[in-house]
């Protein structure tokens, strides 16, 4: 199967990074991301430079990437002051997001989902007028950290609530690493039986060992896109524990092994993560920077 | 489905460790994973004291294991000099090992692989004599460190020469964890296709990040025995780069969630990891030391 990748390092992973990362270095990370051959990146947020100061930087962020025409950018827009911001930057799509559990919207968004959802009318009517694409995510899909496991249910009609919005794509977000596979079968099952022409992205942390099994779920439903980020880092300030993204090393090479295409040089892409790993001066939590691709071993040994 | 776990921690995990286990300790760790819910055990090795000299003291541990009636006690049982020593301490199942891959075999055995399973005949008949069950175990089953991706029909060979000795169930041994879930359902179709009776037990390693996709593969295709090591701790001292086996905590937290029983306390368990983690003053992969488990989080949530 051809999978479509976004890489959400830049976004989810340096939203907590404690390491000042410049403008110029967040630039090389999606510069050399984009090298090793992915096209789609989750490249800033504008939310409030206040509530993520690490994130203030989307403009400029944004403005100096290289060859962008090259690149599918999306940023996390989540409310009219964002958007106004957003506008005048020429992303590809604006991420309109609401949390499924109450009490995570109220610490991630400071209002209840209802209210979250509304916000984004009129967000979603600007990307219209300009001619950019709104797409959905949902926080917290699977657990909160707060209320526990998430009903499928209660995730269905939030994306119910977007569709009628006029939102054709939905990122199912992990949020705090807690899903696991028969969970991920069920909340596809449940979207698609309300949502059938839904596009569903997959976005999973490996808090817990668990995101490629999560991912071989998601495959086995047909899922074609997955998000990912660089060394594995990110996380959610407002989610308590909740670390790491599932790494985009361990995921290309896993999903080649599969036998699917994603178009990724994984040599490079590992080059970047050594780089990136240089960068934030700590070990990340890639298993592909530690250990050998295994095509890597094999034809070594042949 | 009812899952029965082997800790191999003891064996798998200590031939490797740097630091110096005394045999107190090493009871200590059988002691505490047993009290956690697993009653079978890797415990050690018989092979040349000279080969690997954490496991020189195989009788002593295996000889101060309180409460060994409850246990399944296992142990590696390479040759005629270990089966001698083994057969003085009445454990319950040999395990009898040969590679896949021929250059494996050369550097973990001194031998080929037709050789190393030659010598497992009289192995196996002391067993027999000795009411003991013999159990093979295959290495690199399914890639080798020096000859690349193993064929299956290589690894159905060796399992079918076990079976002609007597043997009824055979471990297939991700020895350097490059096993991925598609291989793993082909193998174990191959494996049944010939040996439709014989018992497969799975050993995977989490080198690259998928241990956990493999054994879902593995629950998928029916089978119900894994292997783990308490921390993740592990590898192989003649495979370059083989670090870790599945974390006994992450298998086990994994499994619960997705519906299947273990019998294993996961609170206790990870108990012990931490008490493991101080033992051997190093931070052990086991993503369970780091993140609540799913259940734990939803307990406090609600």
């Amino acid at each position: 199967m051809q999978i479509t990748l976004t890489e959400v390092g830049p976004r989810d992973g340096l939203q907590n990074e404690r390491r000042s990362v410049s403008i110029e270095q967040k630039i090389e990370l999606i510069t050399r991301v984009a090298a090793a051959g992915i096209r789609r990146f989750e490249a800033t947020s504008f939310v409030s430079p206040r509530a993520v100061p690490a994130l203030s930087d989307a403009e400029d962020v944004l403005r100096g990437i290289p060859q962008r025409e090259k690149l599918i950018l999306e940023a996390l827009v989540p409310n009219m002051r964002g958007a106004e911001r957003a506008a005048q930057v020429g992303l590809d799509e604006w991420v309109c997001f609401a949390s499924a559990s109450e009490s995570h919207s109220q610490a991630n968004s400071n209002t209840n989902t209802d209210e979250a959802l509304n916000r984004l009318i009129p967000v979603i009517r600007l990307a219209e007028e300009q001619g950019v694409t709104a797409v959905g995510a949902i926080a917290t899909s699977f657990g909160c950290p707060f209320e526990g496991e998430v009903p499928a249910a209660r995730v269905v009609e939030v994306a119910r609530r977007m569709a009628d919005m006029g939102i054709k794509t939905v990122k199912l977000g992990d949020t705090i690493g807690t899903a696991a596979p028969s969970q991920v079968t069920r909340l596809i099952d449940a979207v698609r039986t309300t949502l059938p022409d839904i596009t569903i992205v997959l976005h999973f942390h490996n808090t817990r060992g668990m995101s490629l099994t999560n991912v071989q779920a998601g495959i086995a439903a047909g899922i074609d896109r997955y998000e990912s980020a660089l060394g594995g880092v990110g996380g959610c300030p407002f989610a308590p524990g909740a670390t790491g993204n599932v790494a985009s090393e361990d995921l290309v090479h896993f999903l080649h092994l599969e036998g699917h295409q994603t178009g990724v040089d994984l040599t490079r892409l590992i080059e970047a993560g050594h780089w990136f790993e240089t960068l934030l001066d700590r070990q990340l939590p890639a298993h592909l920077l530690r250990a050998k691709p295994v095509g890597e071993i094999y034809n070594t040994a042949k």
